[in-house]
């Protein structure tokens, strides 16, 4: 065996045994030490990468790690093998997705007034905002000599006339503590109590004095990313938000990646301790910290998430997901308690989950759709959704069709080798200069926060300029020179946004012609996906009346420039809506409001699914969308240059 | 810090750490060393002997040990104290109550028979036998390209079909196997269900040719001993038979003093592992593998306990119990399922209590009233517990009324120098030589078993001999010389009933006048509990028409035994019935049966219950009932000797 140091740049370490040969991200892996590893150690997206300090390491120099990278010590993890005792760094950077954990703050009213907005667009429609969550004062009688009433008798006995129904329950997790509570308070007590329909059951048992706060908790688990509300549940006030990577990046970058890991001994295990006790958990618990709330006074918690990201959170088998004919486990599910999961709130608190209608269109679609509205208008609207896939609904009241595109996580900074997440660092917005092809950049974070990476809404402008400039060509080869513009050996160019002496990075935030060539096809399947569903209705391009796009990729997406590079058809811009995390705002509406989960519930029974790699022109579109901004110019007329 | 080694006679031993001064007792407790502590450790008993095989203890010498065993290295382990390393011998004696588990032969007919009969009595008052659980077989067609609906949904589809129901729920730690599962037996699977009016839960998911034995299981949980039925749920066959010492005896022998030891602090755990962890789950592996089936096919359970054991079974708060005004956390739960508890069976059986009526009267008592049939009787019955407390009901169809006595442990063997529970080694019965003095014994075990002890229905006839015999007067003190005759430097008399040479135990196995002091206090509370609960009634004991004598204390009673003592009534012999251990015949018959456990929900509603120590003549006919037979010798007319 040999001792393997981890090192990290706050000065942290951490010491793992590993055996001759073992893989070194297997270690860290084992270690909980977190590596990002998009592409499950396949030595194919060079997020893995470490430095060296001290021993050896069996190691193959790869495509990623430059001659000079490599003299300096750098290393892919995923193709090292511990052969001697070693010390490794591990750069923030090769763990952006789980680190970069951050609880927004509230005051910056514009991270939730989108939240607001939404809240008032689905108050229209007519739902209202009813729970079934409550607090109710109980003051009993105390028991004495002549009035022997036991304890839980007494409290159902209160609890009735208090709620005015014969039909209440305590559960077991209830009446373990009630004896002492009741004492303690001397029999007068609050109750926080779940209503349906005429039955009650008492959740918690509080002091007559306390103020309570009841919290209800909306999550939003992306493949990449996970964004949490903590709410109060009588007001609605968003007392908390916060976002962090999703824990399971460092067993793949896609649903697949990690459906296969968990299908390993052990695997489900993992995958779930990685999503609850690795990101949940301790997501919770700052974002408690923040609103100062205890975070067992959170007594309801609503999901959206893809539906591999349901099967893995609550640890069931999820192969079937990914083999013909491509079943899920279910498609809702009812009877799950915060202490099934292990997540660190009120124990039986009821975990709400937005249904999934497929495989491949999940909770995340489910409640992004509800929060969109196009449900409730006569009017015809697309819904997008860019999350580490593209998913798109398009119909209006009375109908809805759903299908995804496997656009790949480049939207969420995926496959693009100085991609990042929308987080502190992440370069959201950009123009170049056509003369100087000089950059000008607007970076996620406080004043003076230095470039790490590039988000999404990053990369959308990149391309849109690079094309816009003349800097690359429809096929994104790069055809101009400069002192941004590299070439290395292989003939592939690139081009430097921060020079690594401006940036908070090892090396230059640059993107380069693969990098490139990732985006295209990803911007390409949303394309072709919307394309080939419309064509499957007899619609065109434009009857769409309305373009809602959502997606957690930046403070939002400059839509000119997403026309530009032929992502979104060629229609009125005035016709687009950002309308940002759509599936976080429809698991904050459906924790606030019973009506909104029925709808959810409702709708997704209703919505049709697509499933277009049954189309026969589905390929021949997605080709033909790999180009910037198309094969067929025709398709956008009113391109701002050619 | 000192080493202690406890040596067991079987030659295992075990090794633990105490603190200079530390209690040897509460060093066994922390490291699971089975010391019986009766009296929880207060010198009181004299059971928690063990020998000093080396080093030294503090340990001041009490009237238990005499003084060649105090030479010999005998100590008390409630009074010693570590101050050096030490080498302890712990003697099976000393742990007889938790280690004498016992699977019955089932093929000794008789141990079943009272089971059968009570079966068979309940059935005549007209309760069915119908239970809510089932087996269905469930074929599905398999997913397919043309056919995707989740499993769940699946599922619950067919199900609906097979059962002709709507409301079909699968819970979650169902669902968390169940794709697997399906998958494993191609979507044709059995599926154990539980039926409540038009509701299926489905509880299990099993091969298509399996022959599922479909288990229960009935459980008595007395204070002292444990014992419990694992029976087909199908056909109600006793499968296996077991019985044990409740492990919690080692922090004391009645309830007050184990709610004591829950107060402290981590108590509440320690005797809820100490009857969960140590006494029922070893139990159960043991009956499964006695009866060769898995314990995860037990899919419910029913508990007849009384109302401590109920509460420090589920693990809440118990002090309220022994406190005035004396209020128990509950009389029912509804809610509790294994896994709730800790108990290895099927982690969502349901785990059914026989609800309580009062703090002194629990479960036990309305399960084996409900046994009794005396609720079902126009005649007038009265039905006797002989626990570690001796409980009564009196009553008929139309009326019933309880209380409880505080007898003590002694029919259990406790509170006797040479009492134990009936299990191997213990004389159950015996008759004594008027001339010789000499005893004739019946001994439980193999041929060939060595005397270990007495059990309650062995001391009920060592104390009517001796009385018949006038070796004790009526006050109980030894009044005859002979070989079997002893008085020690006090005075204190004592009978040797087996020489150390012919017992399997340290020292002679004898009956002094302070065990028949106890013992004589334990009959009386009963018999001056009859006639104060029947005085306030203004009913007398020849209105009685059946008495029915309940109680695990042996193979049986000597009624005439017992009525010579003045423990009983003197009413014809013939109305007295030994049924068994009604609280775990009460507990099989509401397993197998939904009525039966709605039964005895309705008549532990309409029983009264009797407060003696309210009534104001308790205390003078308790007096006077601590003599043999009684201070009014009027009340015993047809005594067989005088």
């Amino acid at each position: 065996m040999y001792k393997v140091t981890f090192k990290f740049e706050d000065g942290g370490a951490v010491e793992a045994f590993a055996a001759e040969g073992e893989n070194l991200l297997e270690v860290a892996r084992k270690t909980n030490v977190a590596i990002d590893a998009p592409c499950s150690g396949n030595a194919a997206c060079g997020k893995c990468k470490v430095k060296l300090l001290g021993g050896e390491l069996d190691s193959q120099k790869t495509l990623h790690i430059t001659d000079e990278e490599y003299a300096q010590g750098w290393r892919l993890s995923c193709v090292s093998h511990v052969i001697a005792d070693v010390e490794i760094e591990v750069p923030d950077i090769a763990s952006a997705y789980k680190s970069r954990m951050k609880v927004a703050d509230l005051d910056s009213a514009k991270e939730i007034e989108i939240f607001e907005k939404t809240k008032a667009d689905v108050a229209e429609t007519g739902i209202d905002f009813e729970n079934d969550m409550d607090v109710v004062r109980v003051t009993m009688d105390p028991p004495s000599l002549d009035d022997t009433m036991p304890d839980l008798e007494r409290l159902i006995w209160n609890v009735r006339q208090v709620c005015g129904t014969e039909h209440v329950k305590v559960p077991f997790a209830v009446m373990k503590h009630m004896a002492e509570t009741l004492r303690e308070y001397h029999f007068d007590v609050q109750c926080v109590i779940r209503r349906r329909k005429n039955k009650v059951e008492v959740l918690d048992l509080l002091g007559p004095d306390e103020d309570v706060k009841m919290c209800g908790l909306a999550v939003d688990i992306g493949t990449t990313s996970v964004a949490a509300l903590l709410v109060d549940m009588r007001t609605g006030e968003i007392l908390s938000k916060a976002s962090t990577g999703n824990g399971q990046i460092r067993y793949g970058a896609d649903v697949i990646n990690r459906i296969i890991e968990a299908v390993k001994p052990g695997g489900r295990q993992k995958l779930q301790d990685a999503i609850i006790k690795e990101t949940l958990n301790p997501l919770i618990a700052q974002m408690c910290a923040a609103a100062k709330v205890k975070a067992s006074r959170i007594y309801r918690m609503c999901v959206a998430g893809n539906t591999t990201m349901n099967h893995l959170l609550v640890g069931v088998f999820a192969d079937p997901i990914r083999m013909e004919p491509y079943i899920p486990t279910f498609y809702e599910t009812l009877n799950i308690h915060a202490n099934d999961l292990g997540l660190h709130i009120f124990p039986h608190a009821r975990v709400i989950m937005a249904p999934n209608i497929g495989s491949y269109v999940g909770g995340d679609i489910t409640a992004g759709t509800f929060a969109s509205c196009i449900w409730h208008k006569p009017t015809m609207s697309l819904f997008i959704d860019l999350g580490t896939n593209g998913e798109l609904v398009f119909g209006n009241e009375e109908f809805m069709m759903s299908c995804a595109c496997s656009a790949g996580p480049a939207f969420e900074g995926g496959d693009i080798s100085c991609g990042m997440r929308a987080t502190d660092g992440a370069i959201e917005a950009c123009t170049i200069d056509k003369e100087t092809m000089e950059p000008t950049l607007s970076i996620i974070g406080d004043e003076g926060q230095k470039a790490v990476g590039v988000c999404g809404s990053g990369i959308i402008d990149l391309m849109s300029e690079l094309f816009r400039c003349g800097i690359i060509n429809p096929k994104g080869k790069f055809i101009r020179e400069g002192k941004r513009i590299r070439h290395d050996k292989y003939g592939m160019g690139s081009y430097v946004i921060v020079f690594k002496e401006d940036a908070a990075s090892v090396k230059d935030v640059e993107i380069n012609e693969v990098d490139i060539d990732n985006f295209m096809r990803a911007k390409g399947a949303i394309f072709s996906a919307i394309r080939v569903m419309l064509n499957s209705l007899d619609f065109t391009v434009d009857m769409i009346d309305d373009v809602y796009v959502a997606g957690g990729i930046g403070s939002g997406i400059n839509m000119e420039n997403a026309v530009n590079i032929g992502m979104f058809p060629d229609i009125p811009i005035e016709k687009y809506h950002y309308i940002g995390n759509s599936s976080l705002s429809g698991a904050y509406i459906m924790l606030l409001s019973n009506s909104a989960e029925y709808k959810v519930w409702e709708m997704s029974h209703n919505m049709t699914y697509l499933e277009l790699s049954n189309e026969p022109t589905y390929m021949d579109e997605f080709v033909a969308s790999c180009f910037l901004p198309h094969t067929d110019a025709d398709l956008f007329p009113s391109l701002s240059f050619k």
